[in-house]
C-alpha cells in the first residue's frame, strides 16, 4: 500500500493539482500554484467567506466512513454555509493537516469526493497546504459572491416575521443513529440548499436565514440572539418525511428529538416579513425556492423560545 | 490553570470576538458571527487569498516558544504572501483546532499575537472555527486586494530581466541555528512586505515576484520552474547584515548555505524587465521601496540554475 511519505508535498501537490484543473474562469483568474489565488467578483457583487474544519475521530471516521464520503461531507458543510448567505459559489481552498503514513487511497478517495461536489456546484478549488500531523485536519475556506446588499444574515429577524424551513429535518441524525445501532457506514448525503438561498436572497420581505447544521432549536436560538426577538416555534408542524415517526420509534428514538434538535440537515431556516408571508403561499414560496417550503412558526418581541418545553433533554439548548 | 474545556467552544469564541472587535469596516461589510463575513474590494480591484497551517511539534514548539510569538509568526507568514502578490491586507480567518486540555493562557497568548500583527497591517479576524483535537493546528486563510492586472505573479520572469531581493537573507536561519545549539528560544520575527511590494506592484516594467519562506535558492527555482526561464544567480553578492558571516563561522556553518537556502527571511525576491533596470538605479529602487534592494543575478533563456554549483550539500535543490 502506497503512503503519502511515498510521493512528498510537492508531488501530492501536483496530482491535485493535476485531479482539479486549474480552476481558472471569469471568478478565477489565478488558481493553484502561485503564492495566493486572484479572484474578481462581477460588478455589484460583495464576497463572502466562511471556515470550518473537519477533525478525525472528532467529526468523521476513517473507518466506518470512505473516503469519498468524507470528502464530499467536508465541502457539502461550506457550501452550506454559503446558502446561508444567498450567495454563489466561487471556489474553495483546503488546508490539508495529515499523517505521513495516510494510504494514497484515502488521500486520493477526499480528493475524489471533495471534487465532485465541487464540479456539480462549479466551485473549484482555488489553492491550500498540505502538513504533516499526527490526526487528519482537513480546514477548508469557501468563497462566493452575493449581489451587494443582498446577503441573507441572521441578525434581521423582526417580530411579526413567519418562520420556516426548507424540506424535511431529522433525516440526518436518523440516518446516523441507525448506522451507529447497525454498525453500518452513513451515507446519506445532505443538498446545499444554494438555490433555494438564491432565490430568496431576491424575494421582497425576506428576514434572517441560517442553515440548520446544528439543528432546528439551537439555529434557531443563533439568529434569535443575533436580532434580539423571541420565537413561538410550532413543534407539531416541523416537516420529517413520511415514515420518519415510525422509523425513530423502531430504534427507540424521540422523534422530536431527533428533528429539532438532530443537526446536518442543512436545510434553510428563514424569515418573512408579516407582509411578504401573507403575500406568498407556502405553494407559491415552494415553487420559487424550488424546494418544499414549511412555516415552523413566528417572531416575537419578546424574547426567550416558546413551544418546545414539553420535549425531554432540551435543558442544555 | 485553566484550560479550553473549562470554557466551552461559545464562550471561547465569545472570548475572541471581544479580544478581536468586530473588525467591520470599509472593506468588511461583516465579520464575526453570522454564517460567513463579507468582504467588499474597491472599484478596479481584484480579490486575493492564500491558506496556510501551522501544526504544533512541526512548525511550532509550546516548549521553546512563547504562545504570542506563534502567533505573530503565523500571521506574518500569511502576511508575506499577500505581500508576494503586491496585494493589501482586507483580513484573515482561522480555523483552530487545539486539544481541549490547552491552557487557556496559551490560547489568549496565541491570540494576543494573531491580533497584535493584524492590527499592525490592519488586517482583522473576520471569522473562523474551533475544533477538538489532539495536536494544536493553526489554519489561516487570508484575504486581500490589488488593483486589477497589477498582482505580482511567479511566472512573470522573462530572458534579460535582472533578480533582485529586499533586505538580508539567512538571519532566521542564523536565528534558528543559534537559538538551537544555545538551548534559547527563538524570538527573531521578519516583516512581511507588503509596502515594498505594493510600491513594486505599481513600477514599471515590474517582472515575476516571491516571497522568500523556503530560501533564496528553493523560491528561486519555483518562479524559473513557473516563468520556464533559467538564472545566473550571482551568489557573492547575496545581502547579509554586517557579522553574518563571522557568526556562522562562530558556530561553525557554513553562511553561504544559510543565505542561499535558509528558510523564513519573507524578504521578496523579483525581477526587472531589462529597461527597468537600467532606468532605476539600486539607490533610487531602493528609495521606492522603502527597503534595501539588492541585485542578485539576471535571467536567462537558457533554463536551469547555474552560480550555486560551488556550494555543498546542494544536491536536493
Amino acid at each position: 500500500m502506497r503512503r503519502l511519505s511515498d510521493l512528498g508535498e510537492r508531488e501530492l501537490i501536483r496530482r491535485i493539482a493535476r485531479a482539479s484543473g486549474p480552476g481558472e474562469g471569469s471568478d478565477v483568474i489565478l488558481g493553484i500554484g502561485d503564492d495566493a489565488a486572484i479572484l474578481r467578483t462581477r460588478p455589484k457583487e460583495d464576497f463572502v467567506t466562511s471556515t470550518d474544519a473537519l477533525v478525525e475521530n472528532v467529526h468523521f471516521r476513517w473507518s466506518t466512513q470512505t473516503p469519498q464520503y468524507i470528502g464530499r461531507r467536508a465541502l457539502i458543510a461550506n457550501l452550506s454555509d454559503l446558502a446561508a448567505m444567498g450567495a454563489r459559489p466561487i471556489g474553495f481552498v483546503l488546508a490539508l493537516s495529515a499523517p505521513p503514513d495516510l494510504s494514497l487511497s484515502r488521500f486520493d478517495g477526499l480528493f475524489a469526493g471533495l471534487l465532485r461536489e465541487a464540479r456539480s456546484f462549479d466551485c473549484p478549488l482555488i489553492g491550500g497546504n498540505l502538513a504533516r500531523s499526527n490526526q487528519t485536519v482537513l480546514s477548508i475556506t469557501i468563497f462566493g459572491a452575493v449581489s451587494k446588499g443582498n446577503a441573507l444574515r441572521r441578525d434581521q429577524l423582526r417580530a411579526g416575521d413567519a418562520l420556516y424551513v426548507t424540506g424535511t429535518l431529522g433525516g440526518a441524525a436518523l440516518a446516523l443513529a441507525r448506522s451507529e445501532q447497525l454498525g453500518t457506514s452513513l451515507r446519506r448525503l445532505p443538498v446545499p440548499r444554494i438555490g433555494a438561498a438564491r432565490a430568496l436572497s431576491l424575494l421582497k420581505g425576506r428576514g434572517a436565514c441560517i442553515d440548520i447544521s446544528d439543528g432546528l432549536v439551537p439555529d434557531l436560538q443563533h439568529i434569535l440572539s443575533a436580532s434580539g426577538v423571541g420565537a413561538d416555534l410550532w413543534s407539531e408542524r416541523v416537516p420529517t418525511t413520511s415514515g420518519f415517526s415510525a422509523a425513530c420509534r423502531h430504534l427507540q428514538l424521540d422523534p422530536n428529538r431527533l428533528s429539532l434538535a438532530g443537526g446536518e440537515d442543512y436545510e434553510l431556516l428563514f424569515s418573512l416579513r408579516r407582509s411578504a408571508s401573507k403575500r406568498n403561499s407556502l405553494r407559491e414560496l415552494s415553487d420559487r425556492l424550488g424546494i418544499a417550503v414549511t412555516q415552523v412558526g413566528q417572531v416575537t418581541r419578546e424574547t426567550g423560545l416558546r413551544g418546545v418545553v414539553s420535549l425531554e433533554g432540551f435543558r442544555h439548548y
